[in-house]
């Protein structure tokens, strides 16, 4: 098990989580040239990544019992859909044909996407905001290993939880009207950081020195698990 | 049987067709006035048919057989979504919740969406081409009855075909690699036709004298057809 696992336990601590981040995440604090995958690497399975994010909140304004609520999720989906456009835009400026780029991830995030889907409606809504956020978190933080302008660009691109405000209030709404649903859907938000941190380890290129990466990873990771709980905490579950 | 149903017989014209419209239509040389929609009916059927699109385009996005085609699929359900985003924001600039203007049109529109939806993925991104086409175009013909700078704003965002050429390439590639699909999906093509314009002449409100309304809209539906069958020529088919 990987050291970052074992985070400490947080709680309590009232949610002024989302959409307000003074600042963009000071990606260039970690020091991650040697480990952070390469330029045309990082933007394909960015962009494959949220392609799948996007299919899986299509698939929840599909499902949607309200036209509220179909309405409010399309929205979401617009902005997955715009970070994966953004993404391959970037890919096209390097001549990287976007679709080869993302194929060596397909595979993966794919599974990922089966993993996490969710049973229903209100478990998809969890996924995507609790591994959407992480990943986006996640991807956003290791981006000080790219180009400098292009870092910026992407840093703007992918920020993470823009729209969680919008799931956020789906969700406290279907657990107001049924308070029983807390305890599965916290659960399931737990049992999703496992699935989520494994597929940002496996982004990692790695040095082949194990112990030496995840000493290297450990501070990215702790700062990710801390951006987790706040996020269960909005829902007022426990991380 | 409307008389629009019996349209002249067109074939052959080579298409120089898609995208490439000189200038918007003008949807004031139809007189409809009385017919048309009121404007929040109008908005709210079109942002829901919008998204009805969307969601389709969507299935066709995960269900695309290659990363390319997912790619540039995503493209076209993301033109759909902007336009349900669009016309959105219309209804919400005139103080009206979009669910309330959606709903009234939902039954229909859904229950046409499955009517519609194809056996397979080369029919729904058939589907998707003929009947998006065909009542975006329809939708954008009877927008002079709305006032005047809402109607040229809504008649920039809804254009039709804007995103054909990408749905175009992948059922021609499919063709070429297996010419027998072509009749199959020609046939389904001419089918989609009637469901099209059924779902256009519920949007029309009528003036209470049938024979009256059907002279009256006898234009539109010619122009209409016309544009179908340039459609239907772009895949090689006979409309």
């Amino acid at each position: 098990m990987f050291e970052w696992f074992r985070r400490r336990s947080r709680k309590g601590k009232p949610a002024a989580v989302l959409g307000q981040r003074e600042t963009i995440v000071e990606a260039n604090r970690y020091d991650l040239a040697d480990l952070a995958p390469n330029t045309v690497s990082y933007l394909g399975q960015v962009a494959y990544f949220e392609l799948a994010v996007f299919e899986t909140l299509s698939r929840a304004v599909s499902e949607s019992p309200t036209l509220a609520s179909k309405e409010g999720l399309s929205a979401v989906a617009g902005d997955a859909l715009a970070k994966h456009h953004g993404i391959v835009a970037e890919l096209r400026k390097l001549k990287v044909d976007p679709a080869l780029a993302m194929e060596p991830f397909a595979a993966s995030i794919d599974r990922f996407k089966e993993l996490t889907r969710g049973n229903d409606w209100l478990e998809t809504l969890v996924s995507v905001y609790i591994t959407g956020g992480f990943l986006d978190d996640f991807f956003q933080r290791i981006v000080g290993a790219l180009p400098k302008a292009l870092a910026s660009r992407v840093q703007q691109l992918i920020e993470p939880d823009r729209e969680a405000a919008i799931i956020v209030e789906q969700l406290q709404a279907a657990i107001d009207a049924d308070p029983r649903v807390a305890s599965r859907l916290a659960l399931f938000g737990r049992r999703l950081l496992g699935d989520a941190i494994l597929l940002a380890r496996n982004a990692i290129a790695g040095s082949g020195d194990r112990a030496h990466d995840e000493a290297r990873m450990e501070p990215v990771f702790t700062d990710l698990i801390a951006a987790h709980s706040r996020r269960m905490d909005a829902l007022g579950f426990t991380a």
